[in-house]
């Protein structure tokens, strides 16, 4: 296949043996370890870049690689651009957050703009050639996609809408990260201003529609049948994050591996960050609102230290719990058993589909 | 299968060929011509009692019998408790509306509290026992459900939550009607505050943990692909609406079968009815705003003759233009022809994802 917009053949996906992908989750629960695991059951893991240095980058790519010779990818955040007037804003929402920081006895952190050494990953990655790349927050710049590119990368991009779709597609992406409204952490797509709050399954059908790159369907799959599910869909891969935050092999934070089992609701929030990302509800989405600033990565570093103690002390009130809609069904079992239970159910979920789709009179019942 | 709460053998979905529902769509979509077609393709069609009287209902099932044999199902609104703190906002409320249907010459309406002739409707349906008898808004009284069960109908309840789940399945429901976020037109659960806004995969699956009950998934099913998905998710039967708004023999207004072509975002509003319900943006949305008193259907009564005005008008921007996700996807096919060609394309995406899940090395790719 070759990509309709700039005409250069695609990097097919990774020749892996079940379509399942353990999603890139940022700030601890993606290990070397899960990666490992995940792609030595088959499937497809992320390590994280974002929140990591380059050099932390580089040792988890050299941790991973000393345990498996599975493919992997590295999930890099795409450096979104100053906003100096939700910038502006930040002072007057540090004042909400430094009474919450208050009780837990915790300072303030300095809210910088900085694009996370963005050219430096690049450029460690294009020589480290793990077999995907991908990008949440937006597009990169033409010469990184041509960089890695070069280097045989394969390079997803991160979509919510058939609009981020188009571009993504005419940016010469290989495949698309489809994120739907279900999917837990931040929102992936070239803007987290979604008022069309598009679900998985109609999101699929829409991208669709709009372009013939691979598609990975990712956002509130949580078991087989939802494997099988995205895959009748017309997705090419299924990435399940929090289905793999309470497997051994993860490095969760155990307040937030307990509060997954919890039917509490999820929410979609700036509080924590700067940037939407789905949410366990807790008293501090409720204290901080709805209105944080757009401000990426500035009240992500606002409220880091109030977060780190909170997740120190065990305290599920005061740290971002993020979570998919599904979140109560992640079980404690090996992520390497996972993958293969996923592959498993998902193939009894589409033989039980088939046989009710027969045609017979009374076949549907 | 015996009701796992009342002990009451359950009553079997009804014996048709394709495992595919033309969700009622009340005031003028769902006609007995669209039920007829959708029926006697093998799928299976409602006609909805909601803002129609007794004779309307009689008439309509008069009309749809004279057309078709196949068996089909009415949808019947719950009525809604009183709000009087809700209710006590409509005045105010009014004053905005007011200022819309100046626009278009229309007055307002009178905004009363009824319960849409619930009793005899109830009466009529147990009296011409269509297969189903499905309801939206709540759970019917105990003596309701027995006088339908009596009759030998089955009772579908429409739930948007798994606490949703599992309060209709020990009300004594035959299946459940999983509406995702995603759907179009009101929210059908037992409750339109939905902080959870679960999507129809992941809703799927937390339903399918608490009530054994047969499963109609629906919410933003637009095409073969997604009927496979939401069966191989687990449902019994995939239930779509807006797919069927732009069909011959439905009764939608020209001017909201048209706006469905346009990529607008869809928004849920309370602005035109009180209740809350998946709309197309517009001028009335915009304007109206999210705050209208949760008060059903005082606010319906007060905005009909507004809209009424607009819809006579082809005025897209001041009508309820109930839209579900993927609304851009709807077909201007016959109905039957849609059935038949969604059932294909169903077996077609199943076929594919089941090869895709084979297992071999690189069988993903």
């Amino acid at each position: 296949m070759t990509n309709p917009a700039s005409g250069i053949p695609v990097i097919p996906l990774p020749a892996i043996a079940t379509p399942i992908v353990a999603a890139p989750m940022a700030g601890g629960p993606s290990t070397p370890g899960l990666v490992a695991a995940v792609g030595d059951a088959g499937g497809f893991g992320f390590l994280p870049a974002g929140y990591r240095s380059v050099e932390q980058v580089a040792d988890d790519v050299d941790d991973l690689l000393g345990r498996s010779a599975a493919p992997f990818g590295v999930n890099v955040f795409a450096p979104l651009p100053e906003r100096p007037e939700e910038a502006a804003r930040v002072p007057e929402y540090a004042e909400r957050v430094a009474r919450r920081a208050a009780l837990v006895d915790a300072p303030l952190g300095v809210p910088e703009h900085t694009d996370d050494d963005f050219a430096a990953k690049v450029q460690l990655l294009s020589r480290l050639r793990p077999a995907v790349v991908s990008f949440t927050f937006g597009i990169p710049h033409t010469e990184v996609m041509d960089r890695l590119h070069a280097a045989g990368i394969g390079i997803w991009l991160t979509v919510t809408s058939p609009e981020d779709a188009l571009a993504a597609t005419g940016a010469g992406a290989d495949a698309l990260v489809v994120q739907g409204w279900e999917a837990g952490a931040h929102r992936g797509g070239l803007s987290d201003e979604e008022p069309a709050q598009l679900g998985l399954l109609p999101l699929l059908a829409l991208v669709r529609r709009v372009t013939p790159l691979p598609l990975v369907a990712a956002g509130g799959i949580a078991d087989g049948a939802g494997v099988a599910a995205v895959l009748a869909a017309g997705a090419s891969l299924a990435s399940l994050g929090t289905a793999f935050l309470r497997t051994p092999e993860a490095g969760t934070a155990p307040v937030h591996a307990a509060a997954l089992t919890e039917p509490r609701p999820t929410t979609v929030t700036r509080a924590f960050t700067g940037r939407r990302a789905r949410a366990l509800v807790n008293a501090a989405t409720v204290a901080l609102g709805d209105d944080a600033p757009a401000a990426y990565p500035e009240v992500h570093l606002l409220t880091a230290p109030l977060r780190a103690a909170a997740r120190a002390a065990g305290d599920a009130e005061n740290l971002h719990l993020w979570a998919g809609q599904a979140h109560t069904l992640a079980e404690t079992v090996p992520a390497g058993e996972l993958v293969r239970r996923l592959a498993a159910d998902a193939r009894t979920a589409l033989a039980a589909a088939t046989a009710a789709l027969g045609g017979r009179p009374g076949g549907a019942g």
